[in-house]
């Protein structure tokens, strides 16, 4: 069986030794003391244990239903989804103006974390929500955020994001819904979104669309869309609920994974819509949520891997199975927890040098991201920019294999759906999906933001990394088996980087071609960052005398174990970026 | 929509211009004419895209049912069964004795591929008689063989494997299941087997099941455990149907995948078996047939991802998304057919080259299986011996990995069930499980194979490759971008397997921890060599005026595509290997 207890002891690790949240220069970092945050996450990780999660198994298996148009959540999700409400957990990082908390979005990303790993699927209504939320907040006029964003920061209405059409996802260019102007503020919206996540249920009174749609008459492709509010029922001036809009669900997707999520294929039938943002800049008032919302794809599939992890530890400590290698050198005379044989050992080391560092990773993104935002730092928010795109790729690659780790781990019993750990790997497989395929993050990453203000971004970051090496003084074992690697994967980095930036102007196929693997070369580095970043914390305050204790002394070793065995792989995948383009795409489609 | 074409070009292309089949001096090899094999390959693709094809995607979705202590399998089963039994698929390789065909492994294991690619479940049903055909052939006295041997054949009866119990799988030291002797050659079993694939069905009157047991007062651990015939419904002297066994089905699992072959809790309440050569020896003689059913296992993954790749394929031709970049070095004006875009290309290349070289080595390591048991060649059944988990382990891993990539293509479609691609995954999931997991494959190459007969096996392939690269003369373009790489390779393999073999010995743990690393080395390896001959082979041709054609074209390019993006990975697994078990075993388990 799947097992959660959020790693406390490790989120205060990373706000507080780690990232010294409370002593951070940005607006709202001063209340985050080690008081105020563990008693919040205490809370938070028990709403989400005790409501969220035992529920999870059971929505999986029943799913969503389509009864009279309309679509039927799994028992208990609307009592769950109640609670939280009530809680007051939906608007955590909302701005308070609208009933919202203004908590740091480094603080609300642990709470998503938490809240993944016990029911990914009631998350994700939430989730949408934020980001129907967030984009109000940043496009509306004030009618638009007095009418919508209270009632989307207590998620007594929810949100969702339709983009995707039946011909077209990636290129939004294609889209053929239209938007024809009928007053002022009006516009009929016709046509077929699929794919929309939380498209509807049962879980709230209201639902508001936001909608890609084009005006006829505007430009061709991307600079012809426009973004529109469409509300499942209607608003009356008053805030009361008017008549139901002119839209209807065509179906729920029969998915992989994720099926106490309702993803629908959503028919517009002439409803109306209010335009949000100008006219023709649809995809970039979209694209205002699209870092933090990719930012939150990889956390779920870290707070799943997270689940898998845990897990597969315990079933490891309890499944007694073949003689293991005693201290004294001679095999077992009885058979032994399979946790003592290395091959399951390996397997556990690759889960938890992974999670632990890509979390570090991740925090550390939301605190650049506050701090570009809440500071206005602009290369704090730059660097965030250029990790996104790794974060939402690297990590759900990963993520997603670890869960698969894990489920190997179970042996047979990870095959079979009792168990839990196969809803892991289903649940996980979504997230190197949605939010823009990897593929296109890493396009996103080699294409755009390494090119951003003439590599200001990735420069700042070698400046980070070279500078901490530079003026750390430590022991000789953390120079040999910190440092050293990572300085050695810095060249890996470099040599890549050169490659990409010298063929990428003259031809952008070479670069397109490593663009995967330069996405997962930079986050494997990263997290080797991390992790010296973290030993050397631990490393500090072993010289200083504090007592280190078992937790801490773990992080030693599973940060040797990342060097010595993770990060050596940014130079197979340097060799690989360049080989450049030029075998990959000499076939002609009819030899393939 | 997934999509099949059995690849006969590529079997023909394998068997007459790669391996010369029918020029092989191993018995039966003569009749293997590329007319021959044409010929009943494409019979077999026929019935298997004809009948098992269309009921594979219902199959998944209405699975398997327990009613009344029985259970139905998916519409449409017991009709294909039947068909494949009349058509004489079933004995294709099986002693012409007992109503087989005789014929080599090398061509059974092609059909494997396809019936596997069509409907891995319904093959499974027919996969494991061949296995309980096998252990009887070996190991059954005359009556025995009469008796089971002829229906096996035919699929008249169905076999089974009891090995399982809920507290011990890979341990079967630990098995608790009684057999208690009744008569000189009656045994009574009792107790309780689990994740019996193809426990019980309707698709034959008869199912024998191989169940391993412990008779009381024998030796403790695997050295008391012997194995048994325990047929569903007791054989009466002339052959006809007795009465009902005492043994009836506790439940069928709910799986991953692999829904329409029924995976059963099997309750033995006194059963009467029979015993299967040895008392005491039944490990033994059940591992008999573990060889070819592990060799079965990477054709399965093999199979699925060749379904994954040819229906990523398609999609990618006519999944019109994007402006790519055209041979003018500009980007198109209108949005392009995806396989156009560098990053999907990539993913099809890393398919097609795994594919095929995976292919080459599968066949190859079966006719080394042929000619050990058909011309007692010692050293081909050794290094056959010594691929056998290399194709099961690495095959599975990366076959699966690969379903995965077919996925990703599709984007979101890929994650909807309708689309059949989660399915495949879903299927191939079970790979890297069943017939021990790939963690036992590792241990069983590095812990047993590589050492077996004083490491002969390995000696014998580096002697293989070594010879091969020294012999041949090959244009600088063959020898920089082939042979120089694999090279290469072999000294990555030869410095990992010095390092197991200085530190195997004195601490078996730094050996076992790089296991499952060496598996995947040694795979990548020689997929490398096979790479190599096959484009030596092509090259051959050339240089003797053939016509080389677009299919022989692309051989070229795709060997190039693998050497270049694939084998160098084995620097990387090397130094993995390299790192031993060091800081992996440091830990305590309460660190964790």
């Amino acid at each position: 069986m799947t097992t959660y207890q959020a790693p406390l002891e490790e989120f205060h690790f990373l706000l507080h030794e780690l990232f010294h949240a409370s002593e951070q220069e940005i607006e709202g970092f001063s209340e985050l003391t080690p008081e105020f945050t563990s008693e919040i996450l205490t809370m938070g990780a028990k709403v989400a244990t005790e409501i969220m999660l035992p529920i999870n198994r059971s929505g999986d298996e029943e799913g969503c239903k389509l009864e009279n148009g309309s679509v039927i959540t799994p028992k208990g999700f609307v009592n769950a989804f109640d609670e939280i409400r009530k809680g007051g957990w939906t608007g955590l990082d909302c701005d308070p103006l609208y009933g919202g908390q203004g908590l740091p979005i480094t603080l609300s990303l642990i709470f998503g974390e938490i809240f993944s790993s016990c029911n990914i699927s009631l998350t994700i209504y939430k989730a949408l929500t934020h980001g129907a939320y967030a984009t109000i907040l940043a496009h509306g006029n004030s009618i638009q955020k007095n009418t919508y964003l209270p009632k989307l920061v207590t998620c007594e209405w929810t949100g969702t994001m339709n983009l995707t059409e039946p011909h077209c996802g990636t290129d939004l260019g294609m889209i053929k819904t239209k938007a024809e102007p009928i007053s002022k503020v009006e516009y009929k919206i016709t046509g077929q979104k699929i794919f929309i996540s939380s498209g509807d249920h049962d879980l709230a009174e209201n639902i508001i669309h936001l909608v890609l749609a084009k005006v006829p008459g505007g430009p061709n492709g991307v600079k012809g869309i426009s973004l529109f509010i469409v509300p499942k029922f209607l608003v009356n001036d008053d805030g009361s609920m008017g008549k139901k809009n002119d839209l209807s669900i065509g179906s729920i997707e029969k998915k992989m994974g994720i099926h106490a999520n309702a993803t629908c294929v959503l028919n517009y039938d002439g409803a109306i819509g209010y335009l949000l943002g100008e006219k023709h800049k649809g995809v970039q008032t979209m694209f205002t949520m699209m870092n933090e919302a990719r930012l939150g794809v990889g956390v779920q599939s870290l707070a799943l891997a997270e689940v898998a992890y845990q897990s597969s530890l315990i079933y490891s400590k309890e499944r007694v199975q073949g003689k293991s290698l005693e201290r004294d050198g001679k095999f077992s005379t009885s058979p032994k927890p399979i946790i003592c044989h290395p091959d399951v050992r390996k397997n556990l080391m690759n889960q938890k040098s992974f999670i632990e560092g890509a979390r570090a990773l991740t925090l550390w993104t939301a605190l650049l991201l506050d701090k570009g935002t809440r500071s206005s730092d602009k290369k704090s928010y730059g660097l965030a920019s250029l990790l996104t795109p790794v974060i939402k790729g690297y990590i759900s690659d990963i993520g997603f294999d670890m869960t698969v780790v894990g489920q190997q781990i179970f042996g047979g019993h990870g095959y079979i759906e009792e168990w839990g750990m196969s809803q892991l790997v289903r649940d996980s497989r979504i997230a190197m999906i949605y939010e823009g395929t990897n593929g296109v993050q890493a396009i996103d990453l080699v294409g755009r933001k390494l090119n951003s203000d003439g590599g200001a971004n990735i420069m700042y970051l070698r400046e980070l990394v070279t500078t901490y090496l530079h003026q750390s003084t430590v022991s000789e074992e953390i120079e040999n088996e910190f440092f050293v690697p990572l300085k050695n994967s810095l060249k890996d980095l470099e040599s890549a980087l050169k490659f990409l930036l010298d063929n990428g102007i003259k031809n952008p196929n070479a670069a397109l071609a490593g663009a995967s693997d330069f996405l997962h070369l930079l986050g494997i580095f990263c997290i080797g960052f991390m992790w010296v970043k973290i030993v050397s914390r631990v490393s500090e305050k072993k010289k200083a005398g504090d007592k280190i204790n078992k937790f801490l002394e773990a992080k030693i070793v599973t940060g040797k174990y990342y060097m010595a065995n993770t990060l050596p792989k940014t130079m197979f995948l340097a060799t690989k970026i360049e080989a450049g383009d030029k075998i990959l795409m000499s076939l002609e489609p009819d030899q393939f």
